[in-house]
């Protein structure tokens, strides 16, 4: 049987992915669920931020997973659930916002897509506030089992795509998206370590959002780093990534959408 | 083999909740166990709001599940350790404080209740302020393992029951407690949607909580307020639930535990 | 197959620990993983209450589990990452830094130990901030499945231990250090209730911590603490812990590393 993962903005505290959890124990009673992450940040970036979770934790799952992912501003709303097949054999279930498709990019690709529309595979009377438990947990549970895609609903040939984030890399500089923010106020960045390389950027710099600007140091590794101070590194999914030892880095550059990093030695 | 769910107030942090499904894996080597919720939060309302998160999942877990709930201020008193078994099947486990008793309700009612008292089923010593560990988890894990109820010790006629939320409806105005509030602190009523219907409630209404008075909107899901907005809305329990989009209901409403909903239109 | 535990610093909120579960799941697809703790909090004692919590977890755990810990400041360093089998058959996998020792000391105490230097059982490329994806993981995936810890790289004989915490009792007198410190600012001391005993401390008494001076009492449980009050109690794990009811100890004691509790009656 496949394994399911889980992804979503539920947070640490709440019952609600416990009963997503119960719910697919029921309709697949041996099926093993991994939870990638429940503490996608709500907010206006919830989507983005989920994505690139999600993206970056599918490729170390077994390739044949059920990846269920729900961060879902629109629930409720006229936003489709949709299953997606994969390249590498992976099924993707979750909201057509974006969510599901920079992982279906590191699985090999979207191959099809179907709605999730069929009313024998949803807990009725579906919910206008829980989808996850009603919708999107149920169709994870049904797909584990051997259910095939294509039972769910009419294939789907337009699904919604997140723009994608601006990286621009130039002799010095560095200006990109913030990706996303930790609970910590750790900020990932939309560049990878290959763009702070081509930019030349090492040693000291200086790193810009808004009218702010800050001191920073390329390190290695988060011990490189004097108490206080703001790094620059390349974190363990290649992008680019800032943290200060001790502090919040999202809150000391004022919870930027973008920023620039300049210069170096 | 039974599932064995988990609801308490240990947390997301500590070693608590590990160390139960450690003590439950040594029991019943085979036996899964869900974590519905470790996130009720401390305090004089806590098994109250244990008791109304494990009545809102129960429904959703497989039928003959053994249902394992820790929220225990008590602990190391005299309060009694129990077993129930219910209409549907499943079995309910945890201290006779009234936590377990809206969820047998869910599960068609009490049928038999037995003390916790067996030896054999215990990790003695048992300590004075983690009987989770010592005695609710060991007895769930020999409870899934297919020992019988009546094995634990001798039948309670007495259950602790804890004493109803109020809830008061009449023509444009809702009156009754707050079940419980989570860590964004949203606030779940005691009232169910029928209830606000059967009031006439609509619209632009007004929240009162002691002497703060507040404008709020019914509105059907979390993406139809405004920033900072104080919405009414029916969750995904059926309950009814206030929530600012991007603050707190509870501080705003200075952490009511019973509260006025009038008007409307 | 054996179950493998997991204990880090990797918190409840990121995907950290989630495609730590997805590595092992690819190795060994049926293993089962136990989470004990991901909330050890950062900082300069965090190996030391990483320390203390896998020591006071192990005993619960299956005997023969294999006990996954990563709480690694020193990552991307020279510090060796090695496999530990202990006396009664259980084997540690971490970093070697001391995390893992006070466990085997509650397991019968380290047989032998080997490097985790293979190439084969990692995930290559290693990258420099996250060796609990990369080696951790892994090896306790194929440990899991049976592979010999003697597989795994040279012999270690030199294994970092971290120093002993201080007690020191007298009549009327127990100093020693804080072993660690919970989210909710609890702090579990490094005596135990056997040293309480043997000073003669009991009802109430005084909290020294630098130039602080605080009254306490001794009691048997939480449920015996005024709102407000700090409480002197032997914990569940047998260590003396300082908790305020309602509040936060360790703010209240300025965040003591060692402290003083005199007198009594």
């Amino acid at each position: 049987m496949r394994v399911v993962t889980f992804t979503s903005d539920f947070g640490p505290f709440d019952e609600f992915v416990g009963i997503c959890h119960a719910v697919i124990a029921r309709i697949a009673p041996g099926v093993r669920v991994i939870d990638l992450t429940h503490g996608i940040l709500p907010g206006p970036d919830s989507v983005r931020a989920g994505a690139a979770a999600l993206a970056q934790s599918v490729p170390y799952s077994p390739p044949d997973a059920v990846h269920l992912a729900v961060v879902d501003p629109g629930v409720g709303t006229e936003r489709r659930g949709v299953v997606l097949t994969t390249g590498v054999g992976a099924l993707l279930v979750g909201p057509d916002n974006g969510l599901l498709l920079w992982a279906a990019d590191a699985l090999g690709g979207v191959i099809e897509a179907f709605e999730l529309a069929e009313g024998r595979y949803r807990l009725e009377p579906v919910s206008s506030t829980f989808h996850g438990r009603d919708v999107f947990a149920p169709a994870a549970g049904h797909l584990a089992m051997g259910i095939d895609p294509s039972r769910f609903g009419r294939p789907v040939g337009d699904l919604v795509r997140l723009p994608a984030p601006r990286v621009s890399v130039s002799e010095g500089l560095l200006e990109c998206d913030v990706l996303r923010r930790d609970w910590f106020g750790n900020l990932q960045l939309a560049a990878r370590g290959i763009d702070l390389e081509a930019a030349g950027i090492r040693g000291r710099v200086r790193v810009e959002a808004g009218d702010r600007h800050i001191d920073a140091r390329v390190v290695r590794t988060f011990g490189d780093l004097e108490q206080g101070e703001l790094g620059v590194l390349v974190d363990s999914a290649g992008h680019v990534a800032l943290s200060v030892n001790g502090g919040n880095a999202s809150d000391r550059l004022a919870a930027p959408g973008t920023l620039r990093i300049l210069g170096g030695d």
